[in-house]
């Protein structure tokens, strides 16, 4: 497969009391327009990914929003897989384009969640675990997260240095992206000592709650072809691989929760659609919603053997200047988590990375990146594969 | 292009006081799977068209409960667009066919509505149209309805008796559907008499507030050969044509109101890919939820000009025995409107229809179905043709 990016845009993260949601996904579709130079007559289909819309404001039918915002009549609908949306819209975006549906398509993520308290939200987003299994009887996200923390912590040797390490480095990235949430460098030591969410996990292990909209406009090999030959200075981008696995909703009913067989799969077949190994892939952004999730997805997406991938995030392994720099961006501890956008923002980041257009935050030669969604406890897992054109 | 429906089934429609959303979700797939004579390894991605989970019951992610229920890893998610979820998780089955995503796919639609009063679930639905420029002005789906009705009776001559025979005609024809919400006739008087809820539109005029779910099993073309060699006596049933369009969240935005854009778009579309013509179609399953709503859609769609399908509903063309049967399930007016599931359900009917397995309510005969799935007043549109193999 080879999907071409022709635009990409992102909007600052971070809390837009001054925006709304339409407000959000208005700039962040206009941007990636602009970025790809094509008119809204070229886009043939849009996917929007989001997941609160409905419960924090009252706004289903945000796909609708999407193409009205555009005047554009085309087929357009919402994709919700909870934090995976995005790289669920992302993958829809590709098989309409390979299914003949459309030849270029828009996809955006999009969220507005501080409309409501940090309690309200909290409550809403456990709506993505199993609401009769989980919410129903207390759990919440970060109390799930906590389990797999000192499951993990008892089956593997991870330290709480180690941990920590994972937003400590996050947070340091974010410094250099202009767009993130939080822009400054937090220690080993804050970390620890933020208050306690769940126990083992304080405040500092948590991504933040988060508005933000991120767009990409994708195209079919041909129509790049063509659109190539216009714009002779266009750096393109492609997509080179997919995959997509899913679990239990209930973290009950995995074997372990060790390990994510979501991402297992979806990367598994993401490797093989792209042809490429796991040692072949230069950047990474990947959910880190809460930072055992870096530490198992790492080792998840085959990069590390189980139980390795806190003392390789210690040693700088993934920092930027390292041998595999993960969530330069800030990750969405640090760039911020709007649920709905950060699949597409995950995109952006690898889009601008692979075009030598990060800025101060470049990783040197990026030939190949991949980004990694995950909605739920590893319940739903979305990978993608991109290649410098 | 040509996808083959191998499964299809759908629960019984109404007020399911004693069953969950997952149940009606596994009763549909699992009966689906049944139908099919297929395994759960076949599935290769699942698509669920739902709407109102997370604001009913908390639960989002229910794509991935559909997985959950089955045990399977493979992909998953949720597809919304208000009324029309179920026709677009549909048309996202068919471009994961199409693109190589997969070679079968399981399609549901679920809705668990009645959890809630029904004034909070007007509110609720409220949100498929724009919740800045028309919840929050006070509109509900009745009232817009209401104003495009009155808009039509002043554009044409639409006599309330035309308008109250959309109705009666759908109670009857669900009298003949076993899974229909309301199985009683019901007559011009009784419609036009029944309390009023945005005038001139009375509760006979608007679908009901139901539970329920439907499912299909779809495959590849290559892969429905293969199928048909094991399973000689199976009746396959062809999706050859899908198409949507998209219009404005808000009605205030239209030139007119007495016509939908989008559905003339998607008919469109589909009418294009299946290489027919309107008058080639046998049977309609089409968006009833306010009785207006199928007059404009019979004339959008190509059947009738424009201000003349009042009349041939009066007169008996779109009834049982007529030229053109139309919502012989009953339609969402009768046979109930699970919202997220009615785009699925209209499937199911259609290909027992041209399976020649609709008992009592089949139509003689009939070799080419369509279907129509509309969310908002009009705002996302998506029509599907069906064929008997």
């Amino acid at each position: 497969m080879k999907i071409a990016v022709l635009g990409a845009s992102c909007t600052q993260f971070g809390e837009h009391w001054d925006k709304s949601l339409r407000d959000l996904l208005a700039a962040a579709e206009l941007q990636a327009l602009h970025d790809a130079n094509l008119n809204v007559k070229d886009i043939g289909a849009i996917y929007t990914g989001t997941v609160c819309a409905g419960m924090v404001a009252g706004q289903m039918h945000v796909g609708a929003m999407a193409a009205d915002i555009l005047h554009s009549n085309c087929a357009s609908m919402t994709i919700e897989g909870a934090c995976a949306s995005g790289g669920l819209a992302l993958r829809s975006g590709i098989a309409a384009l390979e299914s003949g549906q459309a030849e270029v398509v828009l996809v955006n993520g999009v969220e507005k969640m501080t409309d409501v308290s940090s309690a309200d939200i909290t409550q809403i987003l456990v709506g993505a675990a199993d609401e009769e299994f989980e919410h129903f009887m207390g759990a919440t996200f970060p109390g799930l997260n906590a389990l797999i923390t000192r499951s993990y912590m008892n089956t593997f040797e991870l330290t709480r240095h180690q941990l920590a390490s994972v937003s400590v480095k996050n947070h340091k990235h974010a410094t250099q992206n202009p767009l993130a949430h939080f822009q400054r460098e937090i220690t080993i030591s804050d970390v620890i000592n933020a208050p306690m969410v769940a126990d083992p996990l304080t405040m500092l292990d948590c991504a933040p709650i988060s508005d933000g909209a991120a767009s990409l406009i994708l195209s079919t090999e041909d129509f790049a072809q063509h659109y190539c030959r216009r714009h002779r200075d266009k750096k393109i981008v492609y997509i080179i691989g997919t995959g997509q696995g899913s679990d239990s909703l209930t973290l009950a009913c995995r074997e372990k929760i060790t390990e994510f067989k979501a991402t297992q799969i979806a990367a598994c077949q993401a490797y093989k659609l792209a042809n490429i190994e796991h040692d072949q892939i230069n950047i990474v952004e990947l959910h880190d919603a809460f930072s055992i999730n870096e530490i198992i997805t790492l080792e998840d997406l085959g990069f590390f053997p189980q139980g390795q991938a806190g003392l390789a995030t210690e040693q700088g392994v993934t920092s930027m200047g390292g041998r595999l720099p993960v969530n330069v961006s800030g990750g969405l501890k640090a760039k911020g988590h709007p649920v709905g956008a950060s699949g597409v923002a995950q995109a952006y980041e690898t889009v601008m990375q692979l075009r030598g257009l990060a800025g101060k935050r470049q990783v040197k030669d990026a030939q190949i990146g991949l980004t990694h969604s995950m909605g739920g406890c590893g319940t739903t897992v979305v990978v993608h594969i991109f290649q410098k054109g």
